[in-house]
């Protein structure tokens, strides 16, 4: 086991009818600004319950953090929340909107322009900030990471603040999802498991475990949410996986990888794709290429996770990755470049920008310009 | 899934020479009260290592927590750090030294008898603290509970204060530990999860994932630690499992138990027998006498945890808990109580405590004195 140092100092507040709480999460003497993304929340009953929460509460509203939350958008909201003299902020929706918030939390105690803080990588002078989840997905309710976007030079790249005071996740307020929405959650999640997780096996025993729980839950209730999406227990388990598979608690002591999300990043900045529908498709390509780097832990996630006994080395190997791309497939999600219009001019642009910033990420890192290619050439 | 509110803020500094960081992790200007067990960290490098750390500090030592920690020595180390004024106590050993010394955090602020605060249960005005932690097996260097007691009555209750500022783990320092207290340490950690988990399935999926993962371990790694308890990646999962098993990871959103715990104190209190040894005893006979109650839980268990899918439901539940206890006996610990001396007398006592106390334990509350006999007498 490597060596490591862990704090996750975030409230997680779960549960049916939780958004009430609130009131008491929140010093009653905060000057708060509540972020929002589009109008979601005003027709699943989670804006009425917030109102009804801080009803009295000294409050100012920012609406409209997009998918992939821009600079540009979030200079706005640091520019009301300098006005307003807020000193707390609450978000309310999902990944996104929390992201964003993140910025804006550090974006409000700096003077110069926000997009220095992103190219810094972190900053933890900020003010306090809690959440109220609606979309289970990136996991940024209960960690300190956020990636944040420039649309005019069309980047994409992730920041460090701190962890929410506080997160309130009611499974109910996600029964309004559309199916792609969950879907791309799942994909997100399981990807979020398999980044800290296919890389060598046995470096911590526990946290493969734990890993592969969380990969047997969402393989278990994923076609019971695809057919249904209101119920509550399903939606439950949906919902802790996804806070539980990115906030370090199965990545304790173990080596990381998160090549594939580098690499989807690009996808989203070059062409808008949803996240969680990047990673569907670049992650068969990452374990089609580096098979044999990560083949031992392959064997073990296709025994554990997928019940792979049968056949030589190689075939369970490529049983493995072939039954990953199926589940991506079975949520309803696109696995190849081609299905999402993507093609070489990508491929190209996406090399370029690996090779120009000098990058080597994955756990071993070798996943250059060059690997890059090769990986997304395997997703055409 | 139940509702549930989690926070758990301990920082966890694990790995090799992580001793080091207390110069870091406790604030220079305190005072400082370091509180120990018997000498064993004087012989495995702990104390060196500690006073190496604080080497110009302001501190005071503060030696003799016992096992099962007493009131009697606690209200020595209270009127010891009351006299010197400290501000920030470190608790380096197992869980009787940190279990001690959160009465002590909390005894400092109190001007009446510490007993006092462990019949009241709970109380976080208390000084802070942080631990090296030296015996993985309680959990108490990542949660925030006790068990406190009392020699002059041969009584042993719960007590809640506040969790670690910090833990320090250093599986390195768990090399010279004796054969019967990794035992007990690996028998404890099993029991903690079992108290979360063997109740009703699927509350939670990924719940009980996480603690079929850590179950799972144990069972992996006890016979290895058995042949070797110098090989690190072992004794670092071991200690990793025994934290994870009582920090509130495995607990989010279900049901617990805790009536094995609660005779087991009984059984401490009364004759002085190891915490994990008297877990080890009555947790099979708390299977057997609630083999109805449990069943489906027995099940799942079974075939996760041990592998048994062949034969009727009964004899399937017969074999999970079979397994159960000759994995305990494969440790080299007893599992009735003849074998400990313990007998009718004893069985009597205790129940007629817990009639006394008119408590009823145990995820239906229906664990009470009458269910307590039968308990034990399941362990003849």
């Amino acid at each position: 086991m490597e060596n490591f140092i862990f704090q996750n100092p975030t409230k997680l507040v779960f549960g049916k009818g939780m958004i009430a709480k609130l009131s008491r999460l929140i010093p009653a003497d905060r000057r708060v600004m509540i972020t929002f993304g589009g109008g979601s929340v005003r027709r699943n009953g989670v804006y009425d319950e917030v109102c009804k929460a801080l009803a009295g509460r000294d409050t100012v509203e920012f609406w409209g953090i997009e998918p992939n939350p821009s600079i540009e958008t979030l200079r706005k909201a640091i520019a009301l929340g300098k006005e307003k003299r807020v000193d707390f902020l609450l978000a309310v929706g999902g990944g996104s909107v929390i992201d964003g918030t993140k910025l804006i939390s550090a974006g409000l105690l700096y003077d110069g322009d926000a997009w220095d803080l992103v190219l810094k990588g972190s900053e933890t002078h900020a003010v306090p900030f809690g959440t109220v989840l609606t979309i289970p997905a990136t996991g940024s309710e209960m960690n300190n990471g956020a990636v944040i976007s420039r649309h005019e030079t069309k980047e994409k790249y992730p920041f460090y603040s701190n962890y929410p005071r506080f997160s309130v996740l009611d499974p109910e307020k996600t029964f309004t999802l559309p199916e792609r929405q969950v879907a791309c959650g799942i994909a997100d999640t399981f990807v979020h498991v398999m980044e800290q997780y296919m890389t060598v096996p046995g470096v911590s025993r526990v946290m493969d475990r734990w890993a592969e729980g969380i990969l047997q839950t969402l393989v278990e209730i994923a076609p019971k949410i695809r057919a249904n999406r209101q119920d509550y227990d399903l939606m439950a388990d949906f919902m802790l996986s996804a806070t539980m598979g990115l906030n370090g608690f199965v990545a304790l002591g173990v080596p990381q990888d998160w090549a594939t999300h580098m690499i989807g990043h690009e996808l989203t900045a070059l062409h808008g794709l949803t996240h969680g529908a990047t990673l569907a498709i670049v992650l068969p390509g990452t374990l089609r290429v580096l098979r044999e780097q990560k083949g031992a832990k392959l064997l073990q996630y296709g025994e554990r996770v997928w019940g792979i006994t049968a056949g030589s080395r190689e075939e369970r190997i490529d049983c493995a990755i072939a039954r990953t791309e199926e589940f991506f497939r079975s949520l309803g999600l696109s696995t190849r470049l081609p299905e999402e219009g993507i093609g070489a001019g990508t491929i190209a642009e996406v090399e370029r920008r690996f090779n120009e910033r000098g990058v080597h990420f994955g756990e071993a890192g070798n996943v250059d310009g060059a690997m890059a290619r090769r990986i997304l050439e395997a997703c055409m």
